[in-house]
């Protein structure tokens, strides 16, 4: 192992994160602030239905008035740079569900109207419109998946396949005419989590324009909560080559503060009565720790420094850090 | 083909159609009376969801009140004894998709609370526990759908793969505890329609004690509308001697009276943008012709005159005609 040099701590012309769920408080608002971020992809959806999304939604709106020194609403990229313009975070909706839209087809242009603009085909299951990464058989997309794909297209909701199984994923990139996205996950290079995805996926997201975002979620990592920076800024490169440099960002997964039970609605829902502990298990069923260089919002700058330190060059670093991310948005927030 | 031989009208001690959606007004009620129908299996969802379902359900609560002197409802087997003893028709609730659990499995108890019997795990479509007829790929049952089977088990609900597919429905036949049921559908040995069934399901089901209701649907029928009773009946005797004569019933799939905006809804739901036709077509997308001999509640006589006619014997016939659905009832609906 060489001692580390000392580089300069790289500029960021704009600090985009491709996915967290926080328990949200004023808190982890401040942190984003002093952490740089300018932008994050919010998860709004694991399980709930028309309604409670809508409700969801409805408390969004009351937070960006409650906190509109800190936070606004994101719904194209020019907003993101209104937020920076006025000191605040930017805030895009996502869902990594399909159950909002339940059996119905039409609520994906309702759902966009309200500022959602990422939805996963899949969270782990098999949904009506594709295959999650946790089942036995990927059956890849399905006749309301391939009608749901083309109105995402049209409306300009991006198709996040983070939670997707193979074929799924890849019939996604095929079919959708619009880049996709895979917001959170790690190569399987990395780590061989079912969640992280292979060559053969990331090449192909790569060579259709569409963005992955590294995840620091403890199971997608190398060593786990013993990964270090070192390793995940290896990995980062190395997935630059894979899928070049303009296609990848961060999607941190950060879930701040969130209690043990909000772990367990997340793997279980109410689909299972035996319980599932997803990539955790029954002596292991609780949040994992935090690598110690990605605790928090606070924590951006250990990455960029990382891969500074690592050798990727200044222009590279602005790309993973937010510019990508912020180049995806303006191509796909807009209707076709 | 020789001349038809006279026959006396076979006895039924109980008339038991296996599904209808009518277009439910006192003219059909008064219908299967005259008809001598002692119970039907009324779908009461295609596409609806929790919300939609339960109003459905209050619908028919009215119907109860407004037309007791012709229905009642059916909850255990016993009620369809209390139905003959007063004159009326016993009425069963049957779920053809799974969407008013949405993604909660504790909602099957809550719909067995309300009366439902019958749940199709998939409706043509992928649904999240199993694959529908009309898909390209067929992973079977989801992880979501073994734990679906498995409450239904518990509560007595009835796992009905009537619009499922091939490998979904084995799995089905295999996962569940209790037998399973094709409410309606016909062997693809008799009409090679997406929606038949093969031999190889057909014996499984069978051997596991299930049972299949005829459908007299002209697609699912050789020779659509101008199929003869005499070919339905031989039909019917193929199958006795495939899966045995304790296995068989009606499920005629009657829809009575209903306009052509409910088969568009019956076929495309609302998640499809682009016209799906079913087993029609642009130039053919309207209700068929029912068969001369099987145009609505009055002429199940015919069938059993057919069976008659065929050979049968009264005993196996009087178990096809509702005797085997009873039998069936008693075993199914009560909790594990």
């Amino acid at each position: 192992m060489s001692k580390a040099k000392q580089v300069a701590m790289p500029n960021i012309p704009v600090l985009i994160d491709g996915l967290q769920y926080n328990n949200w408080t004023r808190d982890v608002f401040e942190q984003m602030r002093a952490g740089g971020v300018d932008c994050v992809h919010v998860t709004i959806v694991y399980w709930e239905n028309t309604f409670e999304t809508i409700s969801n939604i409805a408390d969004w709106n009351q937070r960006f008035v409650q906190y509109s020194d800190l936070i606004m609403p994101v719904r194209c990229a020019a907003d993101v740079q209104r937020a920076q313009e006025t000191g605040r975070t930017g805030i895009v909706f996502g869902f990594q569900n399909c159950s909002p839209i339940d059996n119905d087809v039409f609520l994906i242009e309702i759902f966009h109207q309200l500022g959602v603009r990422f939805m996963q085909l899949t969270y782990n299951n098999q949904s009506p419109l594709a295959t999650g990464c946790y089942e036995d058989t990927d059956s890849g997309v399905t006749r309301f998946g391939k009608q749901a794909i083309s109105e995402m297209n049209r409306v300009g909701m991006v198709v996040d396949m983070s939670h997707s199984a193979e074929q799924s994923t890849l019939d996604a990139i095929e079919l959708s005419t619009r880049p996709i996205a895979i917001t959170h996950a790690n190569p399987t290079f990395f780590e061989p989590a079912l969640r992280n995805k292979s060559d053969t996926v990331l090449r192909a997201l790569g060579e259709s324009g569409g963005m992955l975002g590294f995840s620091m979620y403890p199971f997608h990592l190398k060593d786990g909560p013993d990964c270090t920076l070192k390793s995940f800024c290896e990995m980062v490169a190395r997935t630059a080559d894979l899928m070049g440099v303009d296609h990848i960002g961060i999607g941190s997964d950060l879930c701040q503060s969130q209690p043990t039970s909000i772990l367990t609605w997340m793997r279980n829902g109410r689909w299972s009565i035996d319980k599932d502990y997803g990539e955790g298990s029954a002596s292991n069923a609780s949040w994992p720790a935090q690598p110690s260089w990605f605790e928090n919002n606070l924590d951006f700058g250990n990455i960029a420094a990382g891969l500074a330190e690592h050798g990727m060059h200044q222009d590279e670093i602005a790309k993973v850090m937010g510019g990508n991310w912020l180049r995806f948005f303006e191509q796909s927030f807009a209707p076709a």
